[in-house]
Formats: C-alpha cells, sequence, structure tokens
C-alpha cells in the first residue's frame, strides 16, 4: 500500500424511524478527526411521509454542506419483526436515495461489526462506544450529544475510516444480495452506489 | 359532492426489488383512462445499491415524464420474514423518496384492498386483477403485458381513482404511524408528502 496522505470526508448515519443519527469525519494524513455530528429528530412528525421526507431534505442537506466522499450506514439485518424492519427499511432507503442522489458510495456496517471495530467488543454499549469515541477523537464532554445516535453515526463513520487502511477491504466489486445476508451479519459488506 | 370534471394524474407503483410496476392513469370528466404501464427490471442487476439506485432514477424519470399529480403505492404490512421486509422496506423508501423529491403525495393501499377495489374479491389472483383491469380500461390483448408488476401497479392507481370519489376519504389529514399499522391492512391509509 502506497504511503501517502489521504484526504477524505465520511458520512456516518444510524438511521432510525425516530431519531436519526449522522456523523462527519475528515480524514487527512491517515488521521481522522470530527468535522460534526449531530441528530435528526423526528418524533415530534406523526406522519411516516413528513418523516420519510424530513430525513430526505436533511441527508441531501448534510450531504451538500459537508461533501461527503463515502457514506457508512450502521444496518442491522435482523429485527424485532416484520412492521419495524418495513418502517426501518424505508428510513434506510430514503437515507440511500439522497447518497445515491447525489452519487455518494455507500458502504453497510452491522452493528457488531461497528461496536467491535471501536470499543475491541462486540457486544459493547452505546454509552461504551461514546466513551471510547471521545478519548479517540479527544472530544470536550461539553461536545458530547445527548442523544446517542449521533455517537453511533460517528462511529459508523470511523469504523469505514478504519476499513479504509487494510488492503483486504474498500475496493471489491458487487456481490449478490443473497450472499450479501447471507454471510456473517458481524461481516462488513462493501457496495458502491451507482457513479454516472 | 360537485359535480365538475376532474383532471388528474395517477402514478401507481408496486415497488419490489427485483421487478417493480408502474401504471400512469389520466382521469378526465371522472372517467379513467389509461396513459401507460411498465416494469422496471432490476434482475440483471446484483448490486443492492445499483437496483436502488436504479428504482430512483427511474421513478424520478417517469415522473419527471407524466408529471403525477398523485403517487398511489401497493404496500404489504406483514410479509415472511424480517429480511424480506427490510428489503422491501428500502425499495419502497426509494421510490418514495423519488415522490417527496417532486413533492408528489403518497397514498398507500394493502394489496387486498386493490383486489377488493378491482375486482369485488380481496383474494383475487393477479390474473384475475390484470383480467378485470383489461376490461375496464379497454385495453387490447397485445398492450398487456408480461409482467403482471405492471397490472398490479395500474390496479394501485385505479384503486386511487376509485377512492377519489367518496367523501370519506382522500383529504383526511395526517394520523400516527401506530395508528396507521395497526388499523386493517384492508383499509386505505391517506398521508401526504411534504409540498413546501
Amino acid at each position: 500500500m502506497a504511503v501517502q496522505p489521504v484526504e477524505k470526508i465520511i458520512l456516518g448515519i444510524d438511521p432510525g424511524t425516530n431519531v436519526m443519527g449522522y456523523g462527519v469525519i475528515k480524514v487527512e494524513d491517515k488521521k481522522a478527526s470530527i468535522i460534526t455530528m449531530g441528530v435528526i429528530d423526528m418524533r415530534k412528525e406523526d406522519d411516516v411521509y413528513l418523516k420519510l421526507g424530513h430525513i430526505f431534505q436533511r441527508v441531501n442537506g448534510i450531504i451538500d454542506a459537508y461533501l461527503p466522499d463515502e457514506m457508512a450506514i450502521e444496518a442491522p439485518f435482523f429485527g424485532k419483526n416484520v412492521q419495524s424492519m418495513l418502517k426501518l427499511g424505508r428510513a434506510q432507503g430514503v437515507a440511500i436515495a439522497a447518497a445515491i442522489n447525489h452519487s455518494v458510495p455507500i458502504t453497510e456496517y452491522a452493528p457488531l461489526k461497528i461496536k467491535m471495530a471501536i470499543t475491541g467488543n462486540g457486544s459493547a454499549s452505546k454509552e461504551q462506544v461514546a466513551g471510547m469515541l471521545q478519548r479517540i477523537l479527544h472530544l470536550d464532554e461539553k461536545d458530547m450529544p445527548k442523544f446517542l445516535d449521533a455517537t453511533d453515526a460517528l462511529a459508523a463513520a470511523y469504523c469505514h475510516y478504519l476499513q479504509m487502511g487494510r488492503p483486504d477491504t474498500g475496493k471489491k466489486g458487487p456481490k449478490s444480495w443473497k450472499e450479501f445476508i447471507s454471510s456473517n451479519p458481524s461481516k462488513v459488506s462493501k457496495r458502491k452506489t451507482p457513479t454516472e
């Protein structure tokens, strides 16, 4: 691997139907630092389409504002029930459409994979993930968000940054969805959006 | 109800992850006629993001081409398993994002509701739905599509047209998602996208 400075903006997204987290990091000279993080709060909106519209507009706005080169999504493949998975799928789909809209390549990471990458423990709590990110990225206590969805999204972006340096990841071609879901949920999946 | 000619274009969508159907009807002087129908075939594309990107671009393109006033989606709320529902939710989310992108209001109809509206039988087969649409809309045999996803989408649009004339539907305000999914799946749900 060539030893050269890499400059890249990574947007991490933790898609949810009520609160969606986002985190943006910058990679310079192979070091990552935070640009921003926050949440899109849809709890006061009870119409499902206004919620989805809110996600679409905000993710488009975040991409316009920070011009990420890549997007990392926390994407669980197994949930409690079919209804919650349909809701989650819609929220994911809308966030993905915003990335596609801007030709930003998307990589998905299972929650277990992200926790493992950040804390070394696949069953770490959200608080432990937040605490580790605080140390790694030198965040002040006052900068820590109220919602852990924001640090979860930041964790997805940081996990993606960690994957970038590994020679066996990051540039693989597309595989089938079948392979994708049948693979271990702790495994990273590498997918690209159309760039035409 | 005022007796006045209504002119409206309705886009029907049957979202799927491999084949997505669409149908466009025009309502003039309260009578519906077909403009077009077809499918978006993603079977040859095995990358999940290219599939979703394909849906986003094509639905955007269909909306640009036919300028629908409203969009009707066939939306089942219960599926076989959480993985298929997540996939379906993503496909729905991307199609919904395309409508939101154009400020086209969306209405969802459960498959049972659509079948009931078209054939009078909630458990009608796709072939029966297609056959009834052929008679109602005076479609030539040569115009009937190879994929029943197209007639299913046309059925969603026609079901929406039938609902328009009913005084108790069509203009209700938003309700919560909880109410939405807890209601009988055979019931119509009326949702509007943000129009700002």
